[in-house]
């Protein structure tokens, strides 16, 4: 294990640097997990973890300890909290860094649960729609260029390790990508041709467009969808969050492949 | 119209203290609303507005004017956009801020669904959470002293005017206002006893028990639950955000409640 002890150090000013510019890690193609959990989550998903930093503070909790000991071959440097806090990207730094190579996209046909989120600008909003189209069991996330960066350090946290589960791919054209797909793709919306989502066979394959909070989809990706649905709201609130959006769609896709039974 | 140019006004400072004082807002019973979209849902819910601010900028705003011109009676007061920035409980000013009296919590019997939040700190996911309520027609909303302050300008923004269709009672002792509930309490978790959300029947009276982000639901909260719902994952992922959650749950109910009929 390594000391530094001044800001000066390469390797800090080029963390500082991946923890602060989305250019730096999209022309570098790494990015930085900030704590345990993240980094469990990308080992368990067979990524290389390229190194890792640790604070003073960290190096005595004993999941850090014991995440280092499974990595003996990993260059480990040891730093004071302030400088930690320095290169880290999150507010509430955890003691444990790793320097990541961000998983290759893959250019295999898609699944038959995909999500295409269009001009999620928002990295917490983007990161927990990500977790919770992992647990869904989605295949698939299709990302706009109006996207927050999916591998920004505030996605990933947002993400809790849902990132290592799914297929993302980044600044697609969502029309080329869509191309020959064989199933429905589905809008959330109003209007005359819509229909209530309890009503909406999604066995099948499904492509879940998501628009922008307040904006919607561009008219480019909504003239893509072959259904639109309608979450009932008896509240009579107009729109929920895109997030619980999300939520209630991928999950009653959920439950219709389980094919569950109460009240018919 | 006044015209005012001076932070030492003391209305501009009387908002301010309500913008970043929860101790202020509690006290005085009052708090601020941001935006055009959050002051019509108040009016759509009777509330009286006491006092109106306007930025320069707002002034010019068709939609503000409009505002203005449905409240000859409300004394308003126009200032250079910083001085409404200064004023302003958020990071984007609208250009528009209404002082109002916290609408008073009912001792009235609760209805037949209803969500208590127990220690949800983040202003965001609380106000993501009662939207999700609101839509979902949930009658109740009984917060914990945990919680972030539900009238919290934050909150309230993220709320994007759901509190306004809702009881809301805060700083609640969950044990003594859930007492003689005739219905389901659920907890969502895993374990021995637990059920999956899906074969829950969730038609009846229903509370539902929503933790903290990690630390989850307190031993006495937790206590009360009559019912432990499983939201099945099959991709696998630990656990979803409890704004995620919440909808998923609440929106189980209304596929319920609709009694539709899709795949059995």
């Amino acid at each position: 294990m390594k000391h530094v002890s001044s800001r000066d150090n390469a390797l800090l000013r080029r963390l500082r640097r991946l923890a602060t510019s989305a250019r730096e890690r999209r022309e570098s193609g790494l990015t930085l997990l900030d704590g345990v959990h993240l980094v469990e989550a990308a080992e368990a998903a067979g990524v290389i973890l390229q190194e890792l930093l640790v604070s003073e503070h960290g190096v005595q909790q004993p999941e850090i300890d014991a995440l280092l000991a499974r990595h003996p071959g990993v260059a480990v440097t040891l730093v004071p909290d302030t400088l930690f806090a320095h290169a880290s990207p999150v507010d509430s730094p955890s003691g444990v860094l790793a320097l990541i190579a961000t998983p290759p996209e893959t250019d295999a046909s898609l699944s038959s649960s995909v999500i295409v989120l269009d001009g999620v600008q928002d990295p917490g909003n983007l990161g927990t729609i990500l977790r919770t189209a992992a647990a869904a069991g989605v295949g698939d996330a299709l990302l706009t260029t109006g996207c927050a960066q999916a591998w920004a350090p505030r996605t990933l946290r947002a993400g809790m390790g849902g990132h290592f589960r799914l297929h993302i791919r980044e600044r697609v054209d969502v029309s080329t990508a869509l191309a020959g797909f064989q199933g429905r793709i589905v809008a959330t919306g109003v209007g005359a041709n819509a229909r209530s989502l309890y009503e909406t066979e999604l066995t099948g394959a499904v492509v879940w467009l998501f628009g922008a909070e307040g904006a919607g989809l561009s008219p480019a990706v909504a003239a893509l969808a072959t259904d639109v649905v309608t979450i009932p709201m008896p509240g009579e609130v107009e729109s929920l969050n895109v997030g619980a959006a999300a939520a209630v769609c991928l999950f009653e896709q959920v439950r219709q492949r389980l094919g569950t039974a109460l009240n018919r």
